[in-house]
């Protein structure tokens, strides 16, 4: 299809679609003279990826194109994938000085779980931490088991969903990370509404 | 204090503190003199948490000014109150044209939740389930479960500690959406970390 007829299809203007492709966000179409190129169904589905990314994730064009990127060049293990990936979600967090994240790592030794603060997802957890209690509210021991209890068998069930197949597994880590993050909040936020409206109404 | 040492006690430069002052995310100081003004406590612990909300939470300087302006002015139900903050919040959605929001129903009908089309929560609901869809990884019924029995649970323990005096209330309703969102995220990501280094690395 023409580069119009994709636009029309997924609602998304064609100059934005010019944008994503210098952006490297979707694959050149197929040439078909020296100004015109055809454009398939892999160009419509990067599209929708491309805007949920955006709209619903609220990845930047930049974080999208590493997101992306990871899809379409996934090379070593799934782990080191895994990782690149959370490095391209935000939080945007800088390393300590001192590489060290002490409130992260007793949360983590609470919690049981394997503290290495080469992880990106160690700073966020440690940034967090501190924004909570620069919001005057900390989080107390009690907090961090419930939290880590629940969390925790999440995490079970995303990893025991993992498919087989090597590609499959790579878009699962990546694209899993960051679409079931907006599912959480959002399902969170409504569990408080839930609770509210039954309770703390009028 | 001065604004050079509200400044060099927060680490935020004395341009980002007039800015924020100018756009109402920090009360003004006291006058002193027609140039000069005075800062106190509550300006640092006001700035600490402007900072935690821009730059932990991901909030613009606007999103922030009205998430700050909450509990500045937190009249009428909490109910109320808490529903605006979670508006405040990203992501931002658009209502959908009918107002109506089947598939966040489904869900909800599904976890026994309440389903009130009013809540901007239901609107993000219905874009993630989209933006997962887009991403080739929609969401089954065993997954909402999962997900509606941990995150329900997770959403009764904050309610469960929701402060008995009313503007405490309203700070923890506001800021608690906001702040231990990041820290719920973080967890997971670690937790998908910590089973993938002990099973699937190498």
């Amino acid at each position: 299809m023409r580069i119009s007829e994709l636009s029309s299809r997924t609602g998304v203007p064609i100059a934005t679609i010019k944008y994503y492709l210098r952006e490297g966000l979707l694959p050149a179409g197929a040439a078909v003279t020296a100004t015109r190129a055809d454009y398939g169904a892999e160009h419509e589905r990067r599209l929708a990826l491309v805007r949920a990314l955006i709209d619903v994730v609220g990845l930047s064009v930049q974080q999208s194109r590493v997101v992306v990127g990871l899809l379409d060049a996934s090379e070593g293990p799934l782990f080191e994938t895994l990782g690149r990936a959370i490095s391209a979600l935000p939080p945007a967090v800088a390393p300590s000085a001192d590489g060290e994240y002490p409130r992260a790592k007793a949360v983590l030794e609470r919690l049981g779980q394997v503290y290495d603060p080469r992880f990106t997802a160690v700073a966020q957890l440690e940034r967090a931490l501190d924004a909570a209690d620069a919001a005057g509210l900390p989080i107390d021991d009690e907090r961090i088991d419930v939290y880590g209890r629940h969390v925790g068998a999440i995490a079970d069930f995303d990893v025991s969903r993992v498919p087989a197949d090597p590609a499959e597994a790579v878009a699962y880590a990546v694209l899993g990370t960051a679409v079931y993050e907006p599912v959480l909040l959002a399902l969170r936020r409504l569990g408080h509404q839930d609770r509210a409206s039954r309770s703390l109404r009028g």
